[in-house]
């Protein structure tokens, strides 16, 4: 594959391979330079091609969010962290039957998703260890005092063959960088200090802390008592990030490609990219559009429907005609990801390879 | 298949069967009580079985977004309308190897358009039909003034193999009831009657007249000089079609199955359905949430991660275990439906069937 952007039919996603690249390198040598484990949740890409570039640069293993996930994640790592608890019998019987050759680490937080887990994991006779999610101010999801956490930690060890690994938590409202008096990381860093304090007394040393995510990622460090990172975004990057000043524009790898299919009502072009293509995810309210142009800036994608994104015109001199393409930073990069099928590696304007979004959807890969 | 919805692995979406045929049998005998073509839209469903039982009860053909789509129903029906202008050659293409039995009906509004699609039909030596959109007060796409229109027409008119067969638009502005002096239909029926009458005096008398939507569905008799609607969100409805009071909430047949997977902080329960099973489709802003739950209406999905859906239980008595399972009724249905590759048929709460999204994604069908 060796062709130009105008000979892929649009809407679709375009990857620049050297920005990530770049991306991946750097997180990683951050990740060596600290001594920390980098686990990095695929729900991203959801791409083995990537996900294998993850681990080929040193992550211990990998985070997903779906049992499809966990299913081509299988093929690159034995050591999978599904970052939410399966509850029903339909998954656990998909999670009992994930190939031999996988450790599976389930992150949880309640005893009835300890209570199903120990059943099936005790007919299937399959150790499966467990981390116990904490809530540190994201108020999502995990125990919401130290006590708590250690009773599931405790019931976690009653019921072998569950084995209890560690911690788990998300701190995703912590999007700052840190080190003013009585900023949220030191917030967390006092609670994450109490949990692990009592875990210790209660002889329940945590062998895994787990946290971390693409906002605080290069804060990682600071957060004390941590053992691993979970990182996602950071492979793409997308206007989000930029926001919160987790990376520069210049690292957002991934781009939609659009067409411009209409400019007849005045003030506007319509390309052929809409909530299918880009999905709706606003940034800093509606206000902001929902992607930039990588070209033209100062041009959002002020509205959409299905199949349209109407671009806004007021703030630039550019004119667009009825045909022209368009590279589109969107404003959420994991929901592009999760629309496609396919996503194409470029260099500069020529498409160089294409890759399966092949952790994409939720049936078994094995029927 | 018949088995209970407790096998299903969630989050998955579920269509009720009867419903649905109670959606389809009243919108064909209301087409059939006016005497109105049936051109469905079927970006909602994207299923061959759907739309076999839309050509069933009489639509006279089918209305797609996508090449993909169009791809799909080429095993339906002869007569296709793309409603979205091919730009470019990789769509051009795509749509001349459309199989030969299909007639292709084109939406479009540009002189670039037109010269494009004029020289692919004619290297093929394939007749395509034309239809120049008008812009009626969406303000999306379309020609904005008659006289537009008319040299839209008259540009196709010179380009055999095209063929000028009428003309198009969206009513999607409207969404209210008519009859009142000045409401927004008047001023509708006003500007189509002037296009109408500037096209007769041109000699260009449009054979298709081709407008509405699911809102104004049940008012497309009241827009005078159309030959045939195109509504696609009927066939399943939700929360926003009974907002804008065009179905009853008993109407909605399409629910996502969820599992209940935390409910460690207080106040909420969290789902395993997050922006990647309902997609972020607001209604009325974010107040109302993103989502209902069909056995506890006062539950809303009030905000979501990517695989996670944040119950709202402050106006509710019920109480949620992690493992209840709970069916929602989405914002926005068309969305639901394109980030889902099956969809399952049930009756009660017996799973009887299953049926792919086999027009989802935008892969060509034959290689």
């Amino acid at each position: 594959m060796h062709h130009q952007l105008d000979q892929l039919e649009t809407p679709v996603p375009l990857v620049d391979l050297d920005i990530l690249d770049r991306n991946l390198d750097r997180m990683a040598a951050y990740a060596g330079e600290h001594g920390l484990a980098l686990r990095p949740h695929i729900k991203t890409h959801k791409s083995s091609r990537v996900g294998n570039e993850q681990i080929r640069r040193g992550a211990i293993g990998l985070t997903c969010a779906t049992l499809r996930e966990a299913e081509v994640m299988s093929d690159l790592t034995d050591d999978i962290l599904l970052a939410y608890p399966p509850v029903g019998e339909p998954k656990l019987r998909r999670l009992m039957a994930l190939p031999d050759h996988v450790r599976p680490l389930i992150a949880l937080d309640s005893a009835e998703s300890i209570d199903g887990l120990a059943a099936a994991a005790k007919e299937r006779g399959r150790p499966i260890r467990v981390l116990v999610e904490l809530d540190l101010g994201m108020h999502r999801v995990g125990a919401t005092s130290a006590e708590r956490a250690l009773a599931l930690a405790q019931r976690v060890v009653a019921a072998p063959p569950l084995e209890f690994a560690g911690i788990n938590f998300y701190p995703g409202h912590i999007r700052q960088a840190v080190g003013q008096q009585g900023s949220s990381l030191e917030k967390l860093n006092a609670d994450l200090h109490d949990v692990l304090a009592q875990f210790e007394r209660a002889g329940l040393k945590p062998g895994i802390v787990s946290g971390g995510s693409t906002p605080t990622a290069y804060h990682t460090h600071e957060i004390e008592g941590l053992t691993e990172f979970r990182p996602g975004t950071y492979v793409y990057n997308d206007r989000s990030t930029v926001a919160i000043g987790a990376c520069e524009r210049a690292d957002c790898a991934v781009t939609v490609l659009a067409t411009v299919v209409s400019t007849s009502v005045a003030g506007q072009a319509v390309v052929d990219a809409g909530t299918k293509a880009l999905g709706r995810e606003p940034r800093d309210g509606e206000a902001a559009g929902f992607g930039e142009l990588l070209d033209h800036p100062e041009v959002t994608v002020r509205a959409m429907s299905e199949e349209h994104g109407m671009l806004d015109l007021s703030k630039t001199s550019w004119e667009p005609k009825v045909g022209d393409m368009v590279r589109i930073i969107p404003n959420h990069v994991c929901i592009v990801v999760h629309l496609n099928d396919f996503v194409y590696g470029v260099r500069a304007d020529v498409v160089e390879t294409a890759w399966p979004v092949a952790a994409r959807g939720r049936a078994a890969v094995a029927g």
